[in-house]
């Protein structure tokens, strides 16, 4: 959440926007070295677009180390909104110094142009660094990992690991020790505790564990997450499909992924999806809306077929269509919460084959009590908008006040019967049940509800 | 997602109910010492309830460490019903053995008596340490961490530190080496990396770092894990309000409470939330969603008395009536969408301060183009309806398609507006938009959308 600012940081945004006023640039680089990368974010949406691109243009030039971590660490959609602006040349001495999956996200956003410009800008040996990650299909391990892996042969000794280690500079994350063979096959993984609590001269072979998780660089994004987070893993090695290691998705990518996908599940569940991530046109949102809108739409049309049906019972008693859109909603309403406690159940694992029938039991049950309760709320409410309201005498308000309360109580069952099968179903035939679900039950509330509850009142003035 | 088991699994569950029958506990024990506790668990919902006990039975007799393993990594919900049928003897063995996180967590789910019967039976050191975690409030900082943390004083050499390191046995992620001074309050930190970096004789002081990130045991725990999710840290240290170390939050607990809070989240978003683990009753789950319920009653109820007002509109044009749930409908859909957008754009920090202008205006930009796009089309389907399917001469239906149309162009546009709007003041005010923002949409909607429909055909009406 934006918080505001707080003083500490209104101190720092005014010296930063003075000392760049001023151009006093070793002053402004000593206060931010003295900054948390992910504390800047706040301040950067706070600066002009010339602030911005003013301050990015001198890291790049004095401290591109520095700029890539503040660069990094902004809001989501901020960093390649930056690139763009900044141009290809300071750009380039900033990606240089991202770590390359990094890089790859961000250019990844932009404009194919635009982030082919940059990387002609960048230095060879980073450049394909990054290329050979822009290789891999986005989501996938292959795209997140990092190819930064600090790994040894299996003959080294302790002694010689600890040594390696102490020279090699940075090394991302580096908790686990991977062991390869001749052919930088993955044979085994230490911590580096490990290799503290044992003999200098003992072998890696020796003590490493060998009952190895790994992915591979076509591994789904989710699935790693999922993997990690089940086996408690600070960094999965990913492997090509020849077995080599080539990288490792390390945690902090991980709990990105499981955000990502949260959000992304929240969006689906809505009809609608986290677009493009920089300038989100206007028609690209019309178009990922649609499909959610085309159901509700049809759904709409199917129940405005079924009511038409019944226009000699409206025009009997015309007060009737007063209540279509509780009627209606209320179904929607029950049928929508309990589709979402499905949906949400099966993807947590909460619902699972062993309690199916139990859980379907409880919908039931749930559905059952609250349409009793609203059903009568109804029928009183309708019975005294149709007697007081609209003049109806009591002995005619009365039955059709039953009929309205009765409608409801049904048609919020029969919605609570479709919000807990039909994810059911999607999931037992391999299908999402967050994307399908709720325009489906809403359609088949409308259509339903709108015939029981006509139906009823057409039976019910027959036999009055 | 409860996927079907592999061969291997079924190989694995034959012969765990094989041993079982014939009480080979040996052989048991040694077929479940191979198998990963995490992949266990899938086995487990398979077998019938006295396989079940009877297997654990056996686990807390003979490997309680193994058992422990296991009981942690059982679907939600199963950890706590399987300790029930235990009984308290049995499962004190058990969740002596498991972290006291853990077991604080699993005696939270039961009822007050079971949990204290289990405590009673429980080894009075390991009592002591789930007791003082029960102590802290649920949902924070104090009640997830580990207490187990490695510190070591700051006058220690990296030679002293790597000694304990060896010496102590089981630290829990092992991953940072906490630095205290003589009353236990935290001065630094050093990753094992630090200790193989620096010469033997250093002292801990001269190589720590200070910067250092702590939560204190009150801080909220999804606090807790944006903290470590921004700064990416595999551990949080956690200080009591002395500032003394009274253990961490490790990063597995942080990806726990990551996933609860998304799941909370679209809970939230359908007003119902994810009710009691364990049994959950039938009436808990209606006061739950009720408060969602009375919303869209009280929103229907008033979309009622609205088009009770028209009755003499309806009266001279039946067919309008059918057109009521597609005009609120879509309006619904729409305004809920743009909710969800807005809300989980504040919510992971997408739409800030900075935006909501252009956030705003782009919101309306979609909606004028999707009202104009489907008010067209259901003119031309209430035309198509009207005329063919309720016999309205051309002359008369086309005007009424008109209204028809224009109506949901203008309820969806409402629609929008009240959907992204209601987040961004509810966000000004303090108040959680997820939890409060889609009734009011809805309601929002019923009501003006009823108004616009009937007042603008009661308008025609007057003309024509």
């Amino acid at each position: 959440m934006p918080a505001p600012l707080d003083r500490r940081q209104i101190l720092v945004l005014e010296s930063v926007r003075r000392f760049l006023r001023r151009g006093a640039f070793a002053h402004l680089l000593n206060l931010l070295a003295k900054t948390r990368p992910q504390d800047f974010a706040p301040l950067y949406e706070e600066m002009t677009e010339r602030e911005q691109v003013a301050l990015f243009r001198a890291l790049a030039e004095r401290d591109p180390e520095l700029g890539a971590a503040f660069l990094v660490e902004l809001a989501p959609g901020s960093g390649p909104g930056l690139l763009r602006r900044l141009g290809p040349q300071p750009a380039a001495r900033l990606l240089e110094q991202c770590a390359d999956d990094d890089a790859a996200d961000l250019l990844t956003e932009l404009e194919e142009e635009e982030a082919k410009a940059i990387l002609e800008a960048m230095r060879p040996e980073e450049k394909a660094g990054v290329e050979q990650l822009l290789i891999f299909e986005e989501e996938t391990a292959g795209r997140i990992m990092t190819p930064e892996v600090f790994s040894l042969p299996e003959h080294y000794t302790v002694s010689e690991a600890i040594r390696e280690l102490q020279t090699r500079g940075s090394v991302e994350m580096a908790f686990y020790v991977y062991v390869v063979d001749e052919r930088n096959h993955l044979v085994g993984v230490l911590s580096l505790r490990d290799l503290l609590l044992h003999p200098p001269d003992t072998r890696l072979s020796e003590i490493m564990n060998t009952d190895l998780i790994t992915v591979r660089t076509d591994t789904d994004q989710e699935e790693v997450a999922r993997i990690a987070a089940k086996y408690d893993l600070i960094a999965i090695p990913v492997l090509d499909d020849q077995g080599r290691l080539v990288g490792m998705v390390t945690i902090d990518d991980v709990i990105d992924v499981l955000r990502e996908e949260a959000t992304e599940d929240i969006f689906r569940m809505a009809g609608t999806s986290e677009e493009e991530r920089i300038e989100p046109s206007i028609w690209k949102s019309v178009r990922t809306r649609s499909p959610w809108l085309v159901a509700t739409f049809c759904g709409g049309m199917l129940a405005s077929f079924v009511i038409s049906g019944f226009q000699p019972t409206l025009q009997r008693v015309v007060g009737l269509a007063a209540f279509i859109p509780i009627v209606l909603g209320m179904g929607g309403s029950a049928g929508n919460q309990t589709a979402i406690v499905v949906i949400r159940g099966l993807a947590t694992g909460r619902i699972h084959e062993g309690v199916l029938l139990r859980s379907f039991l409880r919908e039931i049950g749930v559905a059952a009590v609250l349409g009793m309760v609203y059903g009568l709320l109804l029928a009183a409410g309708s019975f005294a908008t149709l007697h007081w309201l609209s003049g109806l005498p009591a002995d005619r308000a009365l039955p059709v006040a039953i009929v309205v309360g009765s409608s409801l109580a049904m048609s919020m069952t029969v919605a609570t019967l479709v919000g807990s099968l039909l994810p059911l179903a999607l999931h037992r035939l391999g299908i999402d049940p967050a994307i399908s679900t709720t325009p489906f039950v809403t359609t088949t509330t409308d259509v339903v509800g709108s015939l029981i509850f006509l139906g009823l009142a057409t039976t019910l003035l027959a036999v009055l």
